[in-house]
């Protein structure tokens, strides 16, 4: 019979921003038996060990998954699908192997061709800060954030239930998403708001060009709507690389209502234009309370 | 012999998040003589007058501004620009007459006209709130702010000194604009942003209309993209009327910044794609310590 996950010993590959608040989540609120934690760099380890997020470190992938209840992959979305295949063979029996990536599609297709001895399941919390790395990492960043779970359908009941229970003892909202429709979701809410950002960015660098006094007046409107440009670039690029087709749909989309809000600004058309501002106002007051 | 800002009696116009501001500024910290506040509802005076924000106010718009020192218009672009043509003829001998909105090409054009015994002077302090209203007014919303100060050439030395002095005085930091290069700078650092963020909210509300799953999955990179969609519509749309021509540069302008993004993109040519995020994660990072 399989174990509770209070009885649990879970292995954390990648201890950056998301697998150490992972860690310190799940150790911090004594949710499992053992917390682990796989890293590349020993300093890493260390100051995961220091900080209490783990239990026991290595730099060493298989032996950090060795005799492992859940393997949680926290790594940008390529080097995922690269641990799925490398660690295939090496996990143990029964093992539940989960990540915590930005998108669902490929991650799934690798982890259809595990071999059967591994319960498989795709995870994506919808939490994160625009600071990345083990020094940003904190025992509440999961705290009421949903997080979208993608059980393949040869995932067990019991692999399932067991992901729900981690998702839960993190202080998180398990959404069950099948992988193409969160990333087709996940493009218009967040890859696209990072596209905008750097174009932002990128537009304002040109004008700055011309006349360097623009930076001077940035104030806080200018600060939050560039701020997904500080976004980890190896995360970001991988997400991209990952999920072309909806981020280029999504583009053309949010390309078409810049459009339709520029001929409506042209036009003169007042009332139009005032109803369009007036229904993303609404819309987005009745967001995030 | 003019006054100094201790003796002086200032009154204000408009006692929403700005005004409201400012003059609590200024009556909390004992800048002025008196702080007098001319709003169009009672309602408002009594809560201003409740909150020590001002010393007197009055919904008579004449009898407000009667025996000031200074006047400071804190309403939408378009009613300033109706206020300076009736306030004329109202304003004491010498009186500087100066305002706090967003755009400044056509305020100043306005001020040129005023009769000569008013002392003009256009103004913008950098800084506001999602949130609009006496009710969202603080005393030190214009704590650290950069505040563009825009004087005619027939400003005297004398009022651009005391405008200054009203700056310093709110905690804010004056910053000499001739108004079209001011409007040109903040239509990329402000005006964009917002159309950046308003564009966002319909793209979404477009995908909410085929899978309303969407909303439910939003975090704070999102919140952050999007929070200008949240504007007071008033006061954008006097913004976007009156700066057209700069708001259609910069629009073209992000639009081909994100042409060149999509491309790049397409390309899949990964190093150049990185390249552009590290240089806009590089700049963003340099900023809002």
């Amino acid at each position: 019979m399989k174990k509770k996950l209070g009885e649990s010993r879970v292995a954390i590959v990648g201890l950056g921003l998301m697998g150490g608040s992972l860690a310190a989540a799940l150790n911090k609120r004594e949710a499992c038996g053992e917390v682990w934690g796989v890293a590349r760099r020993q300093e890493t380890i260390d100051e995961a060990l220091q900080r209490g997020f783990i239990d026991q470190g290595t730099c060493n992938l298989a032996r950090g998954v060795k005799g492992a209840d859940v393997v949680v992959l926290a790594t940008p979305v390529r080097t995922i699908i690269e641990l799925i295949h490398k660690l295939g063979p090496l996990l143990p029996s029964g093992c539940l192997l989960m990540d915590v990536g930005s998108t669902k599609r490929e991650i799934v297709e690798a982890m259809e061709v595990l071999p059967p001895h591994v319960q498989p399941l795709g995870g994506h919390p919808m939490c994160g800060k625009e600071t990345s790395g083990l020094a940003a990492a904190e025992v509440d960043l999961y705290e009421g954030a949903m997080f979208a779970i993608t059980p393949l359908s040869r995932t067990s009941q019991e692999a399932s239930d067991l992901a729900r229970e981690i998702v839960k003892a993190v202080g998180a909202q398990p959404l069950v998403l099948e992988a193409e429709r969160h990333d087709r979701l996940v493009a218009a809410i967040s890859h696209l708001p990072y596209m905008v950002s750097l174009s932002l960015m990128m537009t304002t660098e040109e004008v700055a060009a011309e006349d360097s006094l623009v930076w001077k007046l940035a104030a806080s409107g200018f600060r939050d709507t560039s701020r997904l440009a500080v976004s980890d670039v190896v995360m970001m690029l991988d997400v991209l690389a990952t999920n072309r087709e909806a981020v280029n749909d999504i583009l053309a989309r949010f390309r078409d209502q810049l459009d339709e809000l520029e001929k409506v600004l042209e036009s003169e058309e007042e009332g139009r234009l005032s109803r369009l501002m007036e229904a993303a106002r609404r819309r987005r007051k009745g967001m995030f309370r």
